[in-house]
């Protein structure tokens, strides 16, 4: 498809925002079934289909250059589409002509990075803790003015899912502006930013003053929100200490000390409610989900926002049994760290695999107010994308 | 533990805002097991186990009765904690003594909508459509001021994935009325409420003249957006007819043409990117989701929102067989309808279901401007259940 909006006349490549680091170079390319084959200069082999190398031509034609969306589309080539000619210029990049006359143009160092003629081995950067964890902690102050203090608070939320901000201002809303500095926040039944403290008619037990349980938040959603942050205004009340737990790690010491429970968790499914007077939500998910290797990626959990379990008669004794166990679990010093939210502090936590409890409170002894929001994973992640985006962009 | 908020002298049981009404009555209740097997006037039997009917108990001691979530915990109790007593009451009701001297009480109909002694058979309400559909219409006043309209509306965006709205208001943000109605909508990097014509420096495909074949939107998040709602303020110019088809429908077709291309695009992963100037959203998945019981819950598809393609190299010649045969059969007539949206019209369809589409348009022929948001899934069913809810409680 011809590209309707103003495209630049020459066939430079569109850059991608990504660097892309000429760490070795093509030694020969060649043919291979119906594409090429690249020996490179480390030795390495990698082996490109025609019509994966038809697909990611970068030109200005395939892809918009102002959207930098594709418009190319790959089923309007033959399913065995194969370059013509095969060469590597004097800059190093791979240059392909097609049998319709189109001429490709790749980046070696993009080749390389998007080889798939080895498995990719890239592992989520996550650092476990159990109990005696020392939580990272930042200046709340330097995370909202500096770009650079910003991105060190959200690797740290990424790899190790918990830390504390001290000195954040303490107006209302203020943790907000945690959330813009990413992107903005996930709206809930609960509002934009929701207010902790004991309430007369709570719709939910978090606005009581009883002891809660460890647990995620929202788990009763089909997908729980990413990131959750509590600023701590006000902590002049006896008891309400905050109480933490890495969910990885209980998982990961269960898949070792009972497998039969682990793999009871991660594929039994629990039922979650959260029943309002004006909102009704229901989902069904395992308390432990894992990707295609068998990393654990989430945990869901909250005691108090469960349905009646529904699976196979035979299957519910196991699923309850692995139920109590990781709840007994959570119960460990092994796995919790306690500490006390006081005014201007804010915890940050990945609420898919922290797990957050308090202890109960007297209201009656003094005031007590958080202030929370959420921001999902998709947003962390691209904040820390950008972030972490060299001006540069490597083409060669 | 003990309940720290007021709750009622009496153990009444909490309602839990559902009818279940009593189609069978408890013809007998006798042990089975650590729990309780029931006899139905119907003949089913149910069996429960002890520990599922104590985590159940639904008295105000179990249930906060304001919050209405669980505060007693299963882990408190023996894994094999048995009735010591049952009984069926004057009302219908089963009645338990425990060994604590604990006492529940079981609404029938409750029991009789939770029973898990066989399997689950419920199905989604999903009709499939192709081309030719004829639209659910709507009246989008009636939607926006009556309870009953709306939840006509919702039901058929559930079970059929695509509506239209006519005689809808036309000032600017009225898309964002539609969300409101329902719940919150969802913010994503392309504002709350999003603009659809042609501009200048476009950061989307969507946002210039073009072509765009069908997609879902965002396929870049972890999360699709659940609804989809684009309302019509002007379009006077030449082209921009919208195009619809139901992905249910169309992977329905290939599960059964060339099921080998079906279990491709099921089970291997898909690349999503979308790369701008502050935001870099990545995400992988396959194109078709299924549910554990095989059935088609989702689709995943933006031709120009794809990253390079990541699978064992043995399987890439499979995947871009799939892929391809899945796009051709998004241009066959057989799984299309097509219809001009107008001043005042909106259209409302899943957004993970429903592909969509728009021929290209010459924005010098005159104006054409959209409005969109979207709104998740678990809002929408949230609000069919809060609809629906009777004001009886029906406990016995």
């Amino acid at each position: 498809m011809e590209n309707a909006a103003a495209a630049p006349a020459a066939e430079a490549p569109i850059p991608d925002f990504d660097v892309y680091p000429v760490r070795h170079t093509i030694a020969s390319a060649g043919p291979w079934s119906s594409g090429t084959e690249l020996r490179w200069s480390d030795g390495h082999t990698s082996r490109f289909h025609g019509l994966w190398l038809r697909d990611n031509c970068p030109c200005p034609n395939c892809v918009n250059p102002v959207t930098r969306e594709q418009v190319f589309d790959i089923s309007t080539v033959p399913e065995d589409v194969a370059p013509t000619a095969i060469s590597v210029d004097e800059a190093g990049a791979l240059l392909l002509n097609w049998p319709d006359g189109h001429e490709s143009r790749y980046h070696p160092g993009w080749l390389r990075a998007h080889c798939y003629s080895v498995p990719a081995t890239a592992k989520i950067p996550v650092t476990t803790w159990g109990g005696g964890f020392d939580i990272p902690t930042f200046d709340g102050r330097q995370v909202l003015d500096d770009d650079k203090a910003l991105l060190e608070w959200l690797e740290a939320l990424r790899s190790t899912g918990l830390t504390l901000l001290r000195k954040c201002p303490l107006e209302l809303g203020a943790v907000e502006h945690f959330a813009d500095r990413i992107a903005f926040l996930r709206e809930t039944n609960f509002g934009r930013v929701f207010d902790v403290r004991s309430k007369v008619t709570p719709d939910s037990n978090a606005y009581t003053a009883l002891e809660l349980p460890l647990h995620t938040d929202l788990p009763t959603r089909e997908l729980q929100p990413g990131l959750q942050f509590l600023l701590c205004r006000v902590n002049d009340a006896t008891g309400g200490d905050s109480i933490m737990a890495d969910g990885f790690r209980i998982a990961e010491a269960l898949r070792i000390e009972t497998p039969e429970h682990f793999r009871a968790l991660t594929t039994l499914p629990m039922e979650f409610r959260n029943r309002a007077q004006t909102s009704d939500y229901r989902t069904r998910g395992p308390a432990i989900r894992l990707n295609d290797n068998g990393e654990i990626t989430e945990i869901r959990l909250g005691n108090f926002l469960r349905g009646p379990m529904r699976v196979a008669e035979q299957d519910m004794p196991l699923l309850y049994a692995a139920y109590r166990r990781f709840m007994s679990m959570t119960r460990e010093d092994r796995f919790r760290v306690s500490f006390r939210l006081n005014a201007g502090c804010m915890a940050a936590f990945d609420n898919r695999r922290v797990l957050h409890a308090r202890s109960a409170f007297d209201p009656a002894s003094g005031d007590r107010h958080l202030q929370g929001c959420y921001v999902d994973t998709d947003e962390l992640l691209s904040r820390i994308r950008i972030l972490r985006r060299e001006p540069a962009n490597g083409t060669v």
